[in-house]
């Protein structure tokens, strides 16, 4: 009987290796019966070695199904015939002796076969056989070192790990939370947290200085498919600064889980736009900067055409913005038609579009373009022989809805993405409050313990929509991977922040009770941020199926597939918390 | 006004820094105002540094109170008066400008006052002053730098961290679950989980290899003082091993966590004891071994004296053990009163006393014991002149309990127990069943996976209760630390054991259901533990208060007082989980 210790794991044996004795153990990944010989490829996570086993010698080899446990003592050979696709492609095991050590019930799926597509269902409950098949472990080990190194980052910083509490009080605002029924104080009940945002900002009031977390949190939505249950947010949070020190760090960490995840180098320091200025060159405020096409205002050209379409919509405030299309003259109307049919199906009313052919200035406007005034168009847009541009005239935020789904939908059509490339932004200046049209009353954008831009104070009173915060997200190509702000350290302005939202002190003491008692004890300057951990592992893992990067994930409808979660309970467990299911 | 990006921490100057320029911002932690001058002791979680102001100049500075939060520019000072006990005692700040960046309202309680106890309620309800008074912080950067150097040590050994899920399933065996209910799936609940075990062996079964977790678990039991409904494990499992390889791992894993914290070299290998061995020596399986005191047989010689009750007791298959104290023999009959009331306290019959004092055996069996004898129970206890002996006789458990306590007790008492030393110890070979008496039936001692130790299989068929299990706990200055086994990965062997328990196949399926059925598909031999996170961290920080090691820990009613968890919640949010509270 062959011990399951190994002396190598299947990924290790190279041609330095031959001659030596070693031990194997792994999964029967094939098992190629050719009469005279058997061949098995054994697997486990960290490679494929070829084990050549003579039947007459080891006869029981014959009876190894695919999945079985096997260890396997022998001498390191030379390979036949290489395989130049496997890092030990070029030897094989041949045996002394062999010894299976559990067996495998037939698959559901096969292991072996990488091109068979399998019915996701299926791989959720047999997550443990889909980590051998799929790049799932792959991921892991990504997960693993990104996980590894951000802890590193932060501790460089001095910042502290704390670890806060996942049962907590349910509040009030924000998005529905999981609850937890109390044992011992009958009809009270504990949340999981929807983030650790006021511990870590009470850690602050306690003078701990610099806290970060890798944190589960959990939101009960309505899923979507880049959403789970429970999500893991990278959260920190730092006393006596402000972006000028924060950024750096959310710039080393970002940067340092590319390098080693990726071996990619973002550069530092990150872009920084504000958040008008993007929503004016992007109409989103995550752009994707991997490519260009930035969109271009075109109101006062538009104003100067006799298309009296453009005439009456400038009245009532248009804006009539687009992009150029570098070689998109070569559109034909039919790819036309299809973009116009992807704006209707926006509910836009549809584009215009503009090519520059033979010198000449081709598009439905044209006619309503003066001779002279062509030249301007040109100009504006950088139309160059055989370019075409995209525009689009309309009410400002949906002109800007339509256009950022454009630019997107023509970068992917013609290819323009680079795949590994990291395209990273800080959007910076967000909006302090909109306005809530239903209730007719101003509402925090971020949350009302965001500070104001403090060069906007004076609009506290009289334009409060004006008033920028100091909030800020980092976008990762085309992703919203972070999102934080300054907090209000000051008393007096919270109090304004508070009246502004027309929220009156009792009520704000029972929404935040305890919190808002806390900052009255001497709270020091503080900010901090929040990085989707999972986002940033879709990136990393190139996926857009955020169960790829999570190794026991639920699925849509919030279950597990494997473990049959959520289930029934005895209900000796709901008399003891004292809960009646009421259907 | 002065900025509050700091150039400095309170921590940080030295007479190196004497003329220097620095911006200091922190907490006004003591404020003597004399007059001519203002001193202010300014603190944040780096340390203490003094300021001195004039009053005339900044006649606001006398408005500062306790915990307002400042900040100081100014130029860096030798101090007329040095405070050796502070390392920026040679130094004080002169001021050139001083702002207040926050008020503190009046306190709950005194923070500069290090001497005056403060009720804990009070201390939980305000955590963040607590966290500035007291040693909170220090403890939190302890735990930071254990959580950091734990990742980092299975890291290196190619352990992969990995996130399972919170929301989990309801299993019918261990503690009482934690439920969150479904508002998806009405009727439904999820579980908090209490160990990873089920999932860190799936990912076994999935061919992960090695797995690490920093987990928190959570368990609904009635708290004792060193529980926490929600606590942190550190949770591991490897394949193709056993103890041979996982020892090594967990040893060196207790050894980087106590250098980097404490700067304390714990020697490798640990000590090693079977199950056994420990109980018969120390009477106990979680022996301190700071101090000796181990336990002597006198079966033999008790047999001998002519002391009916030894005689009688013998007969019914009694111990009589007991062990040595040094210098004992100074107790007097007052302090000997006391450990008998001690024993009886645990409801023992009393212990038996023996004494060398002039080279005489005193003792009160010392009559029924022949004179030629008398030199045997010498030599036995190692009695040397001034040196006593305790020793209780009775039924094996009892004898044990009982010695155990009078053991720690004596060493307590004694002052045998030296603080800062640290003592290791593998216990291994657990029992792999118990008998319930009640049930009349055997049971897992561990759970119903763990392998038997392989050279007892022969015991289980017809004397199971002599078979030792494949499992181990590591015990640290007499507290578990941490627990685990070998599992067991072959089928056979798995249905012998369930077959043993009386459980048929059917009842198997449906309380481990999915996992069983996991381990049919190719399961490797593994093994894994679980190390209480916690306890390892009150050992570090020296104390016996779970609640001094946990930023935001809860009561022993499961209360956070600070944010009054649990809370009645709206009646919606329970209509949209379809339960309604019966009280």
């Amino acid at each position: 009987m062959v011990s399951f210790h190994r002396t190598h794991t299947c990924g290790e044996l190279r041609e330095s290796d031959i001659q030596k004795k070693v031990i194997l153990t792994g999964w029967v990944h094939r098992h190629r019966d050719l009469g005279a010989l058997i061949f098995i490829d054994l697997r486990d996570r960290f490679g494929i070695t070829q084990i050549v086993v003579d039947p007459k010698a080891f006869p029981h080899v014959a009876e190894f199904h695919f999945e079985d446990v096997i260890a396997v003592e022998g001498v390191v050979q030379e390979r036949k015939q290489k395989n130049p696709d496997l890092p030990t492609g070029n030897i094989e095991l041949e045996p002394q002796a062999v010894t299976r050590i559990s067996k495998s019930k037939v698959l559901p799926f096969s292991i072996c076969d990488e091109e068979k597509e399998v019915n996701e269902e299926l791989r959720l409950k047999y997550r443990y056989l889909d980590m051998r098949k799929s790049k799932l472990i792959e991921n892991m080990v990504v997960r693993h070192k990104a996980l590894q190194v951000t802890r590193q980052v932060f501790s460089e910083e001095e910042f502290l790990e704390v670890q806060t509490p996942v049962l907590g009080k349910s509040t009030p605002e924000g998005a529905r939370d999981y609850l937890v029924p109390s044992r011992i104080h009958p009809a009270s009940f504990y949340a999981l947290p929807q983030s650790p945002q006021l511990f870590k900002q009470i850690l602050m009031v306690g003078g701990l200085d610099r806290y970060f977390q890798i944190a589960t949190c959990f939101r009960d939505e309505d899923l979507r498919s880049d959403r789970q249950p429970e999500f893991t947010q990278i959260d920190a949070e730092m006393s006596f600064a402000t972006d000028k020190e924060l950024f750096p760090i959310g710039e080393k960490m970002i940067n340092a889980i590319f390098k080693e995840c990726l071996q990619v180098d973002i550069p530092r320091p990150f872009r920084k736009m504000t958040y008008a200025e993007c929503m004016d060159l992007y109409g989103t405020d995550k752009p994707d900067l991997r490519f260009g096409l930035e969109f271009i205002h075109l109101e006062d050209l538009a104003g100067k055409t006799s298309f009296t379409i453009f005439k009456d919509g400038l009245e009532l405030g248009w804006k009539i913005k687009g992009f150029r299309i570098e070689g998109g003259a070569t559109y034909s109307r039919k790819e036309i038609d299809g973009y116009n049919r992807f704006i209707q199906s926006l509910e836009g009313k549809g584009l215009v579009w503009m090519k520059l052919v033979d010198g000449e200035l081709l598009s439905p406007i044209a006619k309503y373009i003066d001779e002279e005034d062509k030249a301007l168009w040109k100009e504006r847009l950088a139309l160059k022989e055989g370019d075409s541009a995209f525009f689009i005239a309309g009410e400002e935020k949906k002109t800007n809805q339509l256009l950022d789904h454009l630019r997107r939908k023509v970068a992917r059509d013609r290819g323009l993405i680079e795949p590994n490339r990291y395209e990273a932004l800080w959007v910076v200046d967000f909006p302090l409050f909109a306005y809530n049209d239903e209730e007719r009353r101003i509402e925090s954008e971020h949350h009302p313990f965001t500070s104001p831009h403090l060069e906007d104070l004076h609009f506290l009173e009289d334009e409060p929509l004006r008033a920028r915060a100091s909030s800020f997200d980092l976008v990762l190509n085309g992703y919203e991977v972070a999102s934080g702000s300054q907090r209000i350290h000051d008393e007096a302005l919270q109090e304004k922040i508070f009246s502004l939202l027309g929220l009156p002190i009792d009520e704000i003491e029972e929404k935040f009770g305890f919190f808002i008692e806390a900052l009255r004890y001497g709270t020091p300057p503080h900010l901090g941020f929040a990085f989707g951990f999972d986002r940033i592992m879709m990136i990393l893992c190139g996926t857009e199926n955020i169960r790829d990067i999570i190794a026991f994930p639920k699925t849509q409808k919030a279950q597990d597939l494997m473990t049959e979660a959520p289930a029934e309970v005895h209900k000796e467990q709901l008399r003891e918390v004292h809960l009646d299911v009421k259907l």
